[in-house]
């Protein structure tokens, strides 16, 4: 018992380590971009929990690249823990050996890579979470010990501008330096006056001016011309069968061409329902360009943004009332507290999804992609710390009481509206809706715990499929809710075993809706009900302040 | 069509008020304590979204105090949206008639008040929410014009440190100052160069020095004295009962003397059990002095805080390896994350309730006075969208199984343990398991919208009474769970309807554990268990580091 336990172990390591570091430092807390893989060689240590910023926009890019160049004899080993995996550096750093464990959120385009270097015992999978999930183990036990993050601009103190795209870096910035780990910040300058201050001086160590700028994926972009009348139709069930019906006023919209179709139809269909004011008033979700002409039009009050969106810079800062604005006039993101209000603050989450279950499990992992989840279960998920109430989350709950009373006795509670929008088949005939999930390949593959699932079948109140709106909350008992799914389920083996005369008694109960039990004319379900037909006519709509990326830029 | 619509109706109607105060400005932002009833008449206007931090710890009460002093003339029908209601200047606010609605998260020592200003109809409430459910709120649908917030220190450019007690801070500040509205400041002191930076001077617009200090209880502090042999008896069954046989390691305690207990119980009947190491290793919570002989002992990995402790500040200081500190040395709480990390990193959640029904559902809310509920819904619930695995989590989900299956078919799914322990009767030989929940009187009396649940009876998975354990989520179907509970609640109501083969039954069934079947001798349940005994203990065993506050200190 006489000897002394210290207690600042953590401290003293990150100061022998920045030490060792101390000749590269230029002016104040700036390092010369030549110096960068020296940097990493000097405060990195084996075994180290590492965290390259990047989710699904901005990337700490050049960080990334520097680190696959260190010497592996001295660095390798790491745990990294970072939201998403998107780059070709990151997958290199497992192909490389100098990582060896991955904890993360979203794989994008790296979905197929990631799966084979798991199957090769490259990489040691942790597990997937959400963004929110993930930012909230880095404050207990996966803390980075070295962050390397993405801004704008630094000033020579350490202060960062992270603007339009401010996104996780809060997040990782306070778990890292407070558990006195060290940041390391790329920016595309390095400036004496920052616009604002996003991120304290005092919380980064060190600050490098990046040969190019960050790399940002215009991810929440999608194109009108590609919309198809099946989404249109589908748009307008939701609208109609769902927005109208809970009068639903908060709610995040996932990425894709469903949820684009309904932005499109807001100022048309939207206004012919008499909905506006009524419904979609207050959003949390990127800047999506599809929504343009309905904030155009009057229809939200306030949006919430994870991040940014490439090209909608000017546009977001002309319409602070709509969006959070900084005292510089852009736009302030942050995913961490957008995530938090996608949970606990909205009434609704409506997006595609890959494959359903008969029982109404839902996930876009197949046997060969390990996708992540990035932030969708957050989301499509029943809140259950909530306690504030709203009419739609009320009217949903009500509805579902009977099979809550298992649980609650005969307490009430609401309930989030969570649905689910996939055509019954996708693109080379595959369906969407079967017996067992792929999840469950990919777990065994991948030796998950649990097979992956999206969104569970618990928590989704609505499938809504180009047959119909599957009202799954109001069935009682599974078996029904399994009829329920069959009968929207089109000629998918899971919706061939549909007994007509159930499905008629489903229908008959307001359990199952068709377009035609909406009173929706399937031939109005065209391309003349959007708002903007293309790229070109969203940038009419904003008066010339949305400027798309080239790619997006075909006329 | 021609009109143009303006989009920047909230900068312009900041820029008025701001322009309206600007004569009493000294020196940059800041404003003399004399004029800060003139500056919040200059930037107040009738029916504003108004929001005072403080939470159960600081207190930006000078603010509040002169928002009493108002001319309710000018200033009037303001919106609260604030954590909670502590201090009697809130109410007064009500009381005065220059406030008249509340969105809240706790009430503390003002439950009876608020109870009744609502049915006097003085507080039109809008809703009950745990904190960070209501800060999700701030940034869609409730965010404050003008936010009035407390800090240690401040400079003239607006950079606040708020150091030890950051809590809420950041939460607010950012929520108010995207939206363009007002951040106002209480300072104890204005300076030249803070310790460190925890809000960039950008998202202030107005610092004040105020006359005294803030406020802050000691609302985590529990004497050692008082813990009874009752508390000791849970305290080991639930070391054996729970935290050993599902070897759970990532903890949020609740308030309280039970946890008091388990807390002091680590280092003596824990480490006789062979648990240090295996469980408890990571926790949620704010730093409670009965944890001293646990930390020191070498039981903790990492704590993240949501808020200071009175008297702590120096221990947490010399403990940098286990608490999340600043450059500064000093203790960085940050209630938002930390509420992030308790819903999504923990694993179990165990607290006391004031009261729970035959189904499950507890509440702390009884017929007149409007409790609140702080995070404890937040943590005390199954957060949905969690998606790693750990084995605590795993085998609870398997246990559930039976149930779960019933929603999700045969995927399978890992449930966070939540325990609930009570004593069958409260002070005045109250019973604590009932029924029907007061919460249902409450409701009606108040206009909720729902009787106010703290944790929802499919959350909870154990109950927990000097009687024994009842491991509600391993039960099939509603009416065994109901047995459960009745197997532990003694001579209440509830408990007299237990039939003795039914629970003997469920004992040998392991869904009901007395201290017998735990293998514990009721014998040894006494003040001899615990590592510290009272207050003075503590402060030995923290080497003289923690410094009770004066009401503590009774040797």
């Amino acid at each position: 018992m006489s000897e002394v336990k210290k207690w600042n172990l953590l401290q003293e390591d990150t100061e022998q380590r920045m030490a060792q570091v101390k000749p590269l430092f230029k002016q104040g807390k700036e390092i010369d971009a030549a110096d960068t893989v020296l940097l990493l060689e000097g405060v990195i240590r084996p075994g180290d929990r590492i965290n390259i910023e990047g989710n699904n926009q901005k990337q700490a890019d050049f960080l990334a690249e520097a680190l696959c160049k260190v010497d592996k004899e001295k660095v390798h080993h790491l745990h990294m823990v970072q939201s998403a995996v998107p780059l070709a550096a990151h997958l290199e750093l497992f192909e490389l050996g100098i990582a060896e464990k991955l904890d993360f959120a979203y794989a994008g385009p790296q979905s197929e890579r990631i799966a084979t270097c798991i199957q090769e015992g490259k990489i040691k999978l942790g597990a997937i979470h959400t963004y929110l999930e993930l930012f909230a183990r880095y404050f207990i036990d996966l803390y980075p010990k070295v962050s390397l993050v993405a801004a704008f601009e630094a000033d020579r103190e350490g202060n960062l501008y992270t603007g339009f795209n401010t996104e996780d870096t809060p997040a990782i910035v306070e778990a890292t330096k407070f558990r006195q780990g060290i940041v390391i910040a790329q920016a595309n300058k390095i400036v004496d006056k920052l616009p604002r201050v996003d991120i304290p001086g005092d919380w980064v160590d060190v600050v490098i001016e990046a040969p190019r700028p960050f790399y940002v994926e215009p991810l929440f972009t999608r194109d009108p011309a590609l919309i198809t009348d099946t989404h249109i139709l589908m748009a307008m069930m939701a609208l109609k069968g769902i927005y109208a019906e809970y009068g639903v006023q908060r709610i995040n919209h996932g990425i894709g061409f469903f949820t684009a179709a309904i932005e499109l139809l807001l100022p048309t269909y939207g206004e012919e329902l008499g909905l506006k004011g009524k419904v979609c008033t207050h959003m949390v979700l990127n800047p999506h360009p599809t929504l343009i002409p309905a904030i155009e039009s009057g229809w939200l009050q306030a949006i919430h943004c994870f991040g940014g969106e490439l090209g909608m810079e000017n546009y977001v800062s002309q319409r602070p009332d709509i969006f959070t604005i900084g005292p510089d006039g852009t736009l302030r993101s942050n995913r961490a507290f957008a995530q938090t209000a996608g949970h606990y603050a909205l009434d609704m989450f409506i997006g595609g999804t890959l494959q359903s279950d008969k029982y109404g499990n839902s996930s876009t992992a197949t046997a060969d992609r390990v996708a992540g989840f990035g932030g969708a279960p957050n989301m499509g998920c029943d809140a259950k710390g909530r306690r504030h109430a709203t009419d739609a989350w009320l009217k949903c709950g009500e509805e579902f009481n009977s099979t809550q009373q298992l649980l609650l006795g005969e307490m009430p509670r609401g309930k989030r509206l969570v649905v689910q929008m996939q055509e019954t088949f996708r693109e080379k005939m595959i369906p969407s809706i079967v017996e067992r999930l792929d999840a469950w390949q990919l777990a065994e593959k991948a030796e998950l715990s649990l097979p992956p699932v999206m969104v569970y079948a618990d928590d989704v109140t609505h499938i809504l499929t180009e047959e119909g709106i599957a009202y799954l909350h109001r069935c009682e008992g599974l078996e029904q809710r399994m009829a329920a799914i069959r009968a929207v389920s089109g000629y998918t083996e899971i919706g061939l075993q549909a007994d007509p005369a159930e499905t008629a008694q489903l229908r008959a109960a307001g359990l199952v809706k068709t377009p035609e039990d909406l009173g929706i004319n399937r031939q109005r379900a065209n391309r003349s009900m959007l708002a903007a037909k293309n790229i070109k006519e969203l940038v009419d709509w904003s008066g010339g302040l949305y400027n798309p990326p080239a790619r997006f830029r075909n006329w």
